[in-house]
């Protein structure tokens, strides 16, 4: 059933960056932190120490919660910053409007995200006051969040002074800003700024910090920069099923990549396969990115053919079709060679075809 | 601010049995699995040859999901049961209505737990039907299901008639059986039964299996056995934020410790330390033990003297006051040398204490 | 604050048939409930015998409740028919999406509303099989129900036919169907056919016929043509704060309208003040309706001076922006002489501006 | 099917208050209200004047909403007190606990009731203390508000004092209070008081003020004394299904027992007709009540003969096996001669089983 039978197990994908492992770096820290007993629920040296190193990592005294996984942690921030009647303003890419099968309707027991048009998959200023402003009638929810997406779904990213304006929008109008950050690392690499500099200096409240796709086995960072929001939040992951007994195996693989900057290298190297994939195929194939490549994603319009040959040589990757285009995802493992192999079959494919 | 603060790290505690790490069978497991790039979401090899393994070991063909913890793996199945104006019957000590936070409500959207007494923790088919035909107004949520935690959260373990009868009055008054398996490869080893007759086939209808006290880094498994009961369960999962995309990491662990037996093995030696430290207070100590030890835990009321001096010690352990006493858990990994001086601090305490 | 100041209170409005108040027949139907003591909860008399007076009018033996109002009737409906990850295709003006204020998500836990284009203010089959089949992955919600509003938002009805035509695409999707029913006495009206037609024989499976804009001074029936769907129903009802206990008083005036035909006059009466208004637009101002006029509403573009000379006269209508203009609805009690001082003055305000 | 056939259809009963009709001031005032076309959802001159009225009735500028009954009152109320992962302190015979099918759950999407027990229907600083301070770990609810019921469920009503206690201790655990006041007219009689010392002078957040059970056809008032807890409260109600479109018909009402005192005579007559039937209780059959009389219930253990003796005459009235005894509601309505014939028919039944 499965495309890549026969060929070897060791195949690398671009279908998404959650297909690789455990980095190094997370998987040593693992493996050192199962070591005797340890008290379970996150009082831990651990869990302690991470949230620790994540303050420092953000140059402020954040509130750090760990849960499991990013539907989890974008639905729980985005339920305490809204009530049932509220409404989330949202890009109409946003993976929590398109891929959380409802999650934040779910965890938020009924509130509404408005999806808004934007190019190269950002929200703007304009777009948020247009929506925010449409309906103030009592049959409508009431506007509450922003939540916007660092790297976006199509590998871009904001800049500081986006998000500035953004975050000067929204509270302008009453409204948190929250951001999901499932690909933050590849953000911060691309755009060679602090973490701080890429969030709350630029007005973000609440911060999903995605640990699974920098190469963790499992869990999200939740980093409340506004403490006041995060009233009771330790209940609510209880309550929602997100409070690890076990929690030194969420929070020490962190450790593993914070403390030796492992986080941001293997993000940049994300980035680069994607810069590489995207100039060779601009080059090689002319075929050029849909969206400027700013992270560890590139989307191109493949030709049917081209895309059909390349899934029966076994290659794994989405159709984004919102998006446009086939969608290739880098990894923090993905090798040059990998890269290469793929470009190598376009090119191929592409001249098979014409 | 820990007790134990200035002793060995290694120190051993019997807080719970969630402070155990991972058992080599389990992590050997893992890391044989961290090779490469793997499909998300449960659509890897691994997580198939999991269920497969579990269809094997519970011999029928039941339907297997894996989540991240207890909690969640409780209130989905809950959920799934019943509906909000519906109500949950359940022992007055069950860990879902005393230590979930709201949970399973949650999950349920405002299903109602039932809790009622019974002796040694565990529930009878007399309370069942006294509390169901209690009221039938429709000013009262409608009984749906009934559930039950083997091994009971005091230790002792209801035998295949007990379930049977159980789920016969369920059977007979329109409700569902839920086990809380939290502890269930205890249970299997204390009884020295088939998994097969410790549930489905004493009319269990849905198992949450436990993984974290058996030895996994994280993660439950949720097992219908009445697959009508499994409708779009993966969906709900999905929802809830229990649908892990590295999912290799939670199900490859499991089939470390299903494929040699270490699962029971684990079991079976937590259950003879439980054994091994309750034989010891009853003869060393004259402190015999509140409840049958048929599992894994050992409960016990202690002088304050002596309470307090275990504490003074370093020793981790909770006052299970409902219970009536202190809680002693075994894990996978309790060394024998542990609970013999965990006893010898005891039998020393009681001396000074007379 | 009321733009009417100053003018009779008696002035009657275009904003909404829900302006109107109690109509003859429903109020001494209730003042004749209004008789001593009687059994609270819908075990009267009264609501016995309103629930038989529909299952008559339906010649089906449907299973009915009576709840408090449309948002309520809808959101309570649609819970019954789906799971929280399910989702729930309806056209993009409908009110279910558009005006209750994101509760189909709260009564259902998060079910999705996927809102669909389409002309006439009509759902087609093609829609909902494009929708249905766009995606099939667990990310997404699993499509579950089909809701249509009979008569529409704007105004237009759907035919026998067009409804078998959306039920049998529903079917064959595995998907239930509801109908919004708020206007359903004037689709009926306007069709002229039976309310069996128009709702189980085309295959609709609940029905929310509204009472208020029928001219009841409070409450709905939700009707259950597949009686499966109402498993405990009432319970659902209970706890979501919509079980009256002074149930006489809902119940009583449908009495009131339903055993006399007073709905089907009433609602044929404001259907024709619909088809009167249009007329005068189209032949004295040259302003056509944008849709049909098939119900009791009239949709049209109003040039801006227009629309403020009528807001500075106190006439009170909405605009419709998604429908693309004001819109005038007509209720039981519209007198044609209102009609026809709207017309005058929309015609005296053309002149002007002309 | 009903126990009074063959008996004179205006055969009153002690079942519940709510099998009263409507009381004349208020059918007045409903009737005044139905006239021509008026704005909906609430912004009509009737509720803003009711609203104005309340505010002056409790001395203070408190924010009022309608809502349809007493189980959406409560619900919603104290959704806006807590989160899914809080606890509401109860009694144990509180109605929202007892018979309201989980509402409060399922509108909060998951809160906890923490049932407690105290003498006569009435909670203590000692039980609020004893649940709060019982368990501080994430593991359980939070507790975030205590309500109490005025008057309570068997007919005891709270002093002033009492109250100030209990919300003293109830603000130094960071707790809101919460008052379901079904009866609280009742209990303002019963305490010849004003109803700001029964309510916010004595500490109260938020009352449910009952509408219904003082002779409205449907409808209760949620006063909120502290306004920072009603922000977007409006929301809060129309996403529940709690707004009514021609919301006059619910506002109307409570003008016409508002302004004029009719509330606080049915009210004190309802007592009266309690106390009467206490006395001829006490003196003729030697039953005496089990609470003492404050309100307008009286609970009385009748031996089974009786009770079954009542029942065959065509007597409706619950067992309310918690509270002990046979309850008996009074209504605004009660008739003296009711009274007497009840207490005669008791007299003679008492005669035959001696």
């Amino acid at each position: 059933m499965n495309a890549n039978q026969g060929r070897s197990p060791a195949m690398q994908h671009f279908a998404s960056d959650n297909y690789a492992g455990i980095c190094p770096e997370a998987l040593a820290a693992l493996l050192a932190a199962n070591d005797g007993h340890v008290r379970s629920y996150g009082d831990d040296e651990w869990t302690l120490r991470v949230a620790d190193r994540l303050r420092e990592l953000f140059e402020t005294d954040c509130d750090v919660y760990f849960v499991f996984n990013g539907t989890a942690a974008n639905s729980l921030a985005l339920a305490a910053l809204c009530q049932p009647y509220h409404s989330v303003i949202c890009h109409q890419l946003a993976h929590v409007d398109t891929d959380e099968c409802g999650a934040p309707q779910f965890f938020s027991n009924g509130a509404t995200l408005l999806a808004v048009a934007g190019e190269q998959g950002k929200l703007t200023p304009e777009a948020i006051v247009e929506v925010v402003t449409r309906r103030s009638d009592i049959h409508y929810p009431k506007p509450k969040v922003v939540t916007l997406t660092q790297a976006t779904e199509v590998g871009t990213v904001y800049r500081p002074d986006e998000l500035r304006a953004i975050a000067d929008t929204a509270r302008a109008h009453g409204l948190r800003v929250h951001m999901d950050g499932a690909r933050f690392a590849n953000a911060v690499a691309g755009l060679g700024l602090s973490p701080a500099e890429v969030s709350w200096r630029a007005g973000v409240d609440v911060l999903c910090f995605g640990g699974t796709k920098m190469g963790l086995p499992v869990g999200e960072a939740v980093v409340f920069f506004d403490r006041k929001l995060s009233d009771d939040f330790s209940y609510r992951c209880k309550q929602a099923g997100q409070l690890a007994s076990k929690m030194r195996f969420l929070s020490a693989p962190w450790l593993g990549i914070l403390e030796n900057g492992a986080w941001l290298r293997h993000a940049a190297h994300a980035n680069a396969m994607a810069r590489r994939l995207a100039a060779g195929l601009a080059e090689g194939t002319g075929l050029p990115a849909l969206f400027p490549v700013q992270a560890n994603g590139v989307f191109v319009r493949l030709p049917g053919r081209i895309e059909a040959g390349l899934r029966a040589r076994g290659w794994l990757f989405y159709n984004f079709i919102a998006a446009g285009g086939a969608r290739f995802m880098c990894g923090w493992d993905t090798a040059p060679e990998t890269v290469d192999r793929l470009l190598a079959d376009i090119r191929e494919l592409a001249a098979e075809s014409a």
